[in-house]
């Protein structure tokens, strides 16, 4: 099945937005078996939009579309598609009825021009949209389809997976590339590349190193007739590379640190509690992505001065002694977190995030540490990409740390 | 002068990566007075890349392409521009100069397989690329022009930057487009469209409505022969807008929530503390975003349990009474914050971040308060989006109440 992506928005030619859309969409279509040949972005004009989708049509089996699904005169996608299929809009009961009854769920008057979100077309049926008001459709005429959600992320994802994802697969014959990602902590790009160059010379499957914020990740990809086929193939390449890796290896695919480390800590009944100064409460925050973490998550304390971080229960002659960025004020703030909380293991993050040095130590200098009341670790490292990624980088590395204590206490 | 960006590389149609060259370029491109009107990508695929030049060549003036450059076999943007402009490759031996030199210079063998980045076709000029071996392309016939550029970032910004943008500033005659957005908090995106509809129907500047985290963009855009003009046309509907929706333009452009807030609380000398439970520490984190945020930020806690509420302050009656899911204990996390960090305004906030409902209450239940010693605000809403989104938009929610209340007691 070959298909192609188009995404509309003028704020996308404008270069205002980046579309993650596109990209998210197209990492899902080889496990199903469909071939991505175009993907382009049009702007909220009727005409070049209406012959996007007309040329789209001519050259491809399947069309997904994602934005102008929106109430406003600028939402253009259902009219493009009207158009280019010559059908004629009409307005369907049931997602008028699913339209008032979402306005009315949240006590909201029911916006009259809203209406035009409750279009179809005869080739068109709706898409259920629980996470908003616009409804997708999805459109099946003489061997073509084509797919439309709404520009809105969390929107478009939980319509891709619940009524996409499903129609698709029961379509699609084509060959299936699936693929498996081991993330790792603790390693540089070139050493696991170095660890693991035999495989890397694998055709099916293939073998992809990326470095991202949280560790490396390898990617095994296989293409067979089937997904178990192909699950196949990855199997002992993936046994080997683990044999490699070891425990640096974390998780695979949608695993995050957070979740990981929050499986661990349930399976131990350990909890936990954090005192974090140029992180800000992003560690908190990450280790409270994880759903369920309330079980294990007690407290988290932004210090952000150091009279907090006193008053919280940091050592002041530590502070003098070593400046409040420093790997033994780190390593107090954890003790500190754990004592406050009343938790059996506690964490500590300060450092620099820029962009001005602090104490006369430069942005991006960070001391992270893990304290479960016997024996406290700490890190520290310099590594400064702005305010923002030193925050997310501080973090992460946190919470690798804390996995790694974790294994060790096994 | 009409223009298209096509991105060529398999491995964005998979997914792999996010295309961030082709923003790049769309975002400068209206400053230049060039109208963007498609963007493209395209596999390593000689014949659907020569069908996708042909057809932009049919309705575009202008063609970026970015990637496709480099010495390997499936590198095939030159060969499908000669393909579709049907132009014989060439060896250009000034080309061919510079390339055995850049190896030469770094002590290396040239591989002579690269000797297809030294091509040209009788329509095209090498653009130079100091930071890497292959040359772009600048193409010129029958009044359009295309310009191939290689798809590694920095090599990319550096030639568009150096190469590009002058030859183009020189060739373009056409109207300079100049934006200017307001950022708008309280508001929802029909009743923001109905308070503009008479200045939606305006063509030059045009406006564009868009929802975002943060709350309801208006985006004016003004076209005309210099920026000075643009902003001209753009000035009297940005004070017509601002008359109309007031207070609720909280900033414009590249400004945030947190800077803004920054902002006003420096000037008025407060000082901030947060306590928050569903958000997990993000309202904190999305505080300290803010550069120089350690100079109103002193303490931020994570009251992730009913018992640490207790313990950081919060009357148990209260939670007893009406549950921690409530407004009447989001006032008094708030107004704990304030009393045991010592500053002048606290925030507070609980709700249920979700997946799973709390005390009864289904997910993305919020209440937020701010606390300033005298009369504490608060707001309850319900808005699920799935967890990440939910905490994101109740941390934004409280910043925009805090910013209400600051501007009442100026």
């Amino acid at each position: 099945m070959k298909a192609e992506i188009i995404s509309v928005g003028t704020e996308l030619l404008l270069g205002e937005i980046l579309d993650t859309n596109a990209q998210h969409i197209a990492s899902r279509l080889p496990a199903l078996g469909i071939d991505l040949y175009f993907m382009s972005k049009v702007g909220d004009n009727l005409g070049r939009l209406t012959e996007t989708v007309n040329h789209a049509w001519q050259r491809s089996d399947l069309i997904i579309m994602t934005g102008g699904l929106g109430p406003t005169e600028d939402d253009l996608t259902r009219e493009a598609i009207a158009a280019a299929l010559d059908e004629k809009l009409f307005i369907d009961p049931a997602s008028e009825q699913a339209l008032r009854s979402f306005f009315a769920s949240r006590g909201l008057t029911f916006p009259e021009r809203n209406i035009k979100q409750a279009m179809l077309i005869p080739s068109a049926q709706p898409l259920a949209n629980p996470r908003g008001t616009a409804p997708g459709w999805w459109v099946e005429r003489d061997g073509h389809i084509i797919v439309a959600m709404p520009g809105v992320p969390p929107e478009m994802e939980l319509m891709w997976e619940a009524e996409v994802t499903p129609r698709l697969t029961e379509r699609s014959t084509g060959a299936v590339l699936i693929t498996r990602t081991l993330k790792t902590a603790a390693l540089s790009e070139v050493h696991v590349d170095e660890m693991v160059s035999d495989l890397l010379k694998s055709t099916n499957p293939t073998i992809g190193v990326y470095a991202k914020t949280d560790g490396i990740h390898l990617r095994i990809a296989a293409k067979a007739g089937s997904a178990e086929e192909a699950r196949r193939l990855i199997e002992p390449v993936e046994a080997e590379m683990r044999r490699i890796l070891g425990t640096a290896v974390w998780g695979t695919d949608d695993d995050t640190l957070e979740g990981v480390i929050g499986r661990m800590l349930l399976e131990r009944g350990l909890t936990l509690a954090t005192m974090e100064s140029c992180t800000g409460g992003l560690l908190a925050s990450t280790i409270t992505d994880a759903a369920g973490s309330s079980a294990y998550f007690l407290a988290g304390y932004v210090a952000y001065s150091p009279e907090i971080k006193v008053a919280l229960g940091v050592d002041p002659d530590l502070i003098e002694k070593h400046g409040v960025v420093s790997a033994e004020v780190a390593v107090d703030m954890a003790r500190a977190a754990r004592l406050r909380a009343g938790a059996d293991i506690g964490l500590g993050v300060t450092g620099v995030a820029g962009p001005d040095p602090l104490e006369g130590k430069p942005p991006g200098t960070i001391h992270i540490a893990v304290h479960d009341g016997k024996s406290p670790q700490s890190i520290s490292y310099i590594y400064h990409q702005g305010r923002t990624a030193t925050k997310k980088r501080a973090a992460l590395a946190v919470l690798a740390l804390l996995r790694r204590t974790l294994l060790k206490n096994r």
